[in-house]
């Protein structure tokens, strides 16, 4: 397929073409329509970037998936192992390799405005910038763009009217002297316009722009994904329901100052625009992070319903081990038929991360139809898994022992744990970020010398994404915006791990709800409630390790989960959970 | 005193004269000569700040001082409590009064340039600035400006020449593209020209300014105040001596590009400067705070023999507690007689703090003739102290328990020994900076809602300042490049506490050594090496607190400080040190 591209590529005279992974949205995830880097390069990872010359081709992943890039690269595709030694990054190979009156195109709608800014600082000669989507005539038999319906997401869930919030954006509009507001991420539209939909794999969102003005606001739909009500509904919160297209005229035509932000703003729109750009997070993602009492209310039910899934599925993969075969698949599936059980079930919040032994040590890896290992013998199975309730977004880590663990991994495992329940148990004056915290989860790994390279927290949507900013818990921040305060509202997951290359990998994750606690002549002070209710598997603990302190977490945790989960399960379930939440 | 200054204002037509508590350096402690905010208002504490009006006169002053301030101030001058509600700063205050045509003055060399370009920014009215030392005339018995001798500081002790010290700000300056450097602060000063000198209480520094140009270096001291020989030996290393007001007209005809830090400026040389400014850390800030290997092996015996008097000092008063009449002053003495009979020392490095209960609740109390408590009874006696030996400068604090305390005290005393031996004993990767680690410090008394409002550490400098910058542990930075990397070589203070207004204070310090550790596939590990080695009162902790691992540490520490200080006690000393050095 390359070289037919590159064919075209020669008559069209361009001699760098870029092929993101990535939507008009910059979402996380995309739809099928636009793997066009899958399409034309053979590898079907979630990330990579594809770039094209007429005699030659590169392809930039990161680390989860070079093995797998190696092995699905169409011939004449260089593989180019991002933060490797040695290895450029596009912008730097584009700096290092254009010259004068080079041609670089790339679809405009699929590119971030940011990294063009950025290729743009980069290099230092005169080159022409084309916006062409070559895909559109060459991908024969391509799918056709997402066009789920979109539905109005009910207040009972979310409890705050979308004129409300356009209310309190229009504020901080004001206050930064911005007469217009583009949006173009799909979680803080979502969240704004009280909307959900189905265009995004694993995130109940619709493919959509918004823009609010300090008088007007406007929702930017497919045709047919909406219908009158929705739009009556809209029109009682003074939005506007315009075709989804229409933001490129209405864009060209701002006047005063825009808000906006170039991370999740596409070029092409990008490129509209006239009038004066002032580049900011878009304040509905900090107001977003910030979850209300009604969502909160929510999303504590959703995870007693998820710690109920992850529970039965717990004493199910306890009471099978050895009897019958189970592979990652199979055990994948089975987590998800535990949740399709479960009111008010969507989908999976990502694809779930099911990882025996050595597996599990690659720390995004997850098994395929094509590539996935036998569960057989003992050791650690690893499974990362999350639900998209109505009522609440999950994310989840357990590890679990299977048959006799070594000495070494009881060992690891209980370090793990002693990282994760003393963030959990952490008390911290108001003011504190994710940078302050960190070290909590971190020390038990970082006293043997042993670091997950990783961060150990992210934010958490309400029905929306499973990684949500602007806060995030990690020595140094990485997102724009991550170094912020903790509030009381936000969510953050809580999940440090042990990675052994070849080996085996551990992670223990909980979701945390960040609550106040007792103000004095001190300040705010500030700690978590845990949302998460599923067992800790005793098996894996090696209890002389721990102290008295995080014996007491551990076992007031326990009986929490025995209290919240133990009404819905039944009989024999309820006697395993009871051992299994027993006091040590 | 107050009103003959207001006449004087009258007279000369001026609205607004500011007093600040300051040398041409912005040193932190400054001499007798600088004094003029204590002469005209008659409070003697170390900082404040006054502003005289023809009619009214104000003080500011910190929360150490209020009471003090308001028992000493003359009448006719407000105390401005800072950093309570509702009381404006300085420049709030003058924005809010200033009127068109009106006229502020100060003396400019005691005056931070950063304060008056803050100033500046801060008015919205056309106003007159005029630079005038009113005290000139006016302070009548003005002790004169000390001029004590300058003496180069012996190679031995610090291992650096100052042409190799030149070098690498000169390569500072060229990659900032600076032609010239103004260095004021007299701590930068003495490291880089390996002078020292005794102008400052407290801190063995010289008044001086310096010069560094791409080419050649330039000192200003004193007349009178060095000889011949050291004149040699610096123009050895490419240095010109020349009169300390001299840089006033150098200043004036530099060219290019100047670097200096407007933090430690005073704002007449400021405005002697026609260049161009790049305003920034002293690149000497960054490099004198990682010690070399002769400044480490210097500083811990240094440490040795601080403990040895500190250790010979606790047995004194363990020994007297109840038998001899003590009190702060009398103890303090005390203190400073063990450290005199040490090789080497030259005098405290800061005032003592000696405070008894609930003295020791003011964070930064210390006893003077005037004002001091008796010790009797049975309580808290914390000792904050260090030494400036010509091998290094010392930082201890201990809190003794003298005869019963309560089962609280015990518990708060011990929850300071945990946090202390956390950080002391943590495991971090390098790029964690003082943000990361300060939690390990505070979470056992956040846990208990309590917080000391304070950092918990701070550099300390090699035979110089004992307040030493850039690096802090604290959990926002607070001054210029408080947040930067730890560097193995760079000491910092690990001294926690809590103070309960009323009742008593607890603090226990002690000086860590920056140190790698492990490096392997997940970076470089980092850890501490403990320089202060001085028994902690075990008769003040509550040991069933304390978990196994916390018991490790501090019987580790123990066996040190009885391994280390041993040898230099006679015969009675070492049996009680065996006792109170006694695994637990």
């Amino acid at each position: 397929m390359i070289k037919e591209f590159q064919k075209l590529l020669t008559e069209k005279k361009i001699d760098y073409y870029i092929v993101p992974t990535d939507d008009d949205h910059q979402s996380e995830n995309v739809g099928d329509y636009f793997q066009s880097r899958a399409y034309l390069s053979g590898f079907t990872g979630s990330a990579g970037t594809l770039l094209v010359q007429p005699n030659a081709a590169y392809l930039w992943t990161d680390g989860r998936y070079f093995i797998q890039a190696a092995n699905q690269l169409e011939d004449g595709i260089t593989l180019m192992k991002m933060a490797q030694k040695g290895v450029p990054t596009l912008i730097e190979f584009l700096a290092e390799n254009v010259k004068e009156g080079e041609t670089i195109a790339f679809d405009g709608q699929t590119m971030t405005t940011q990294f063009v800014l950025d290729l743009d600082d980069a290099l230092n000669v005169d080159y022409n910038l084309e916006c062409v989507d070559l895909l559109k005539d060459f991908w024969t038999n391509r799918p056709a763009m997402s066009q789920q319906k979109v539905y109005c997401y009910d207040l009972k869930y979310h409890g705050m009217p979308v004129h409300e919030k356009i209310e309190v954006i229009q504020e901080y509009m004001k206050e930064n002297d911005c007469q217009s507001h583009i949006i173009t991420a799909l979680d803080d539209i979502a969240w704004i316009f009280n909307i959900r939909g189905n265009d995004i794999p694993c995130s109940p969102m619709a493919l959509a722009f918004a823009l609010i003005t300090d008088s007007q606001s406007y929702l930017y739909l497919q045709d047919g994904t909406y219908d009158l009500d929705m739009v009556k509904v809209l029109q009682q919160e003074n939005v506007l329901v315009k075709d989804y297209r229409q933001i490129y005229a209405d864009a060209a035509s701002l006047k005063g100052r825009v808000l906006l932000n170039t991370s999740n703003l596409n070029y092409q729109l990008f490129n509209q625009i006239q009038c004066e750009i002032v580049n900011g997070m878009n304040p509905s993602q900090a107001f977003k992070a910030i979850k209300n009492d009604i969502e909160i209310q929510n999303t504590k039910n959703a995870h007693i319903k998820d710690g109920v899934a992850m529970t039965k599925f717990m004493y199910w993969l306890k009471q099978n081990d050895g009897k019958i075969a189970m592979d990652e698949m199979s055990v994948s599936q089975k987590v998800l038929e535990f949740r399709q059980q479960q009111d008010l079930f969507i989908e999976p919040s990502f694809t779930t991360i099911c990882a025996w032994n050595e597996n599990a040590a690659l720390m995004h890896y997850h098994p395929t139809t094509k590539d996935f290992s036998q569960i057989e013998g003992h050791g650690l199975l690893l499974i990362d898994s999350g639900g998209q309730y109505l009522d609440g977004t999950t994310d989840i880590t357990r590890t679990y022992a299977l048959k006799e663990i070594s000495t070494t991994q009881k060992e690891h495992f209980t370090m793990v744990l002693q990282g994760m329940l003393a963030l959990q148990n952490a008390s911290f004056l108001y003011g504190c970020t994710g940078q302050n915290l960190d070290i909590l989860a971190r020390a038990p790994m970082w006293s043997e010398n042993i670091d997950y390279q990783c961060g150990t927290g992210h934010g958490v949507g309400h029905f929306l994404n499973v990684h949500e900013g602007p806060h995030g818990i990690r020595p140094k921040p990485k997102f724009q915006g991550e170094g912020c305060v903790l509030e009381a509202g936000m969510i953050v997951t809580d999940e440090p791990g042990i990675y052994l290359e070849g080996q085996y990998g551990i992670r223990i994750e909980n979701e945390l709800l960040c609550v106040e606690g007792q103000e004095n002549e001190y300040g705010q002070f500030m700690h978590f409630d845990c949302l998460t209710l599923v067992p800790i598997d005793l098996d894996a603990i090696e209890i002389s390790m721990l102290t008295y302190k995080e014996k007491k977490w551990l076992n007031d945790y326990h009986q929490e989960v025995y209290k919240k989960i133990s009404p819905f399960l039944n009989e024999e379930e309820r006697i395993w959970l009871k051992e299994y939440t027993r006091e040590i």
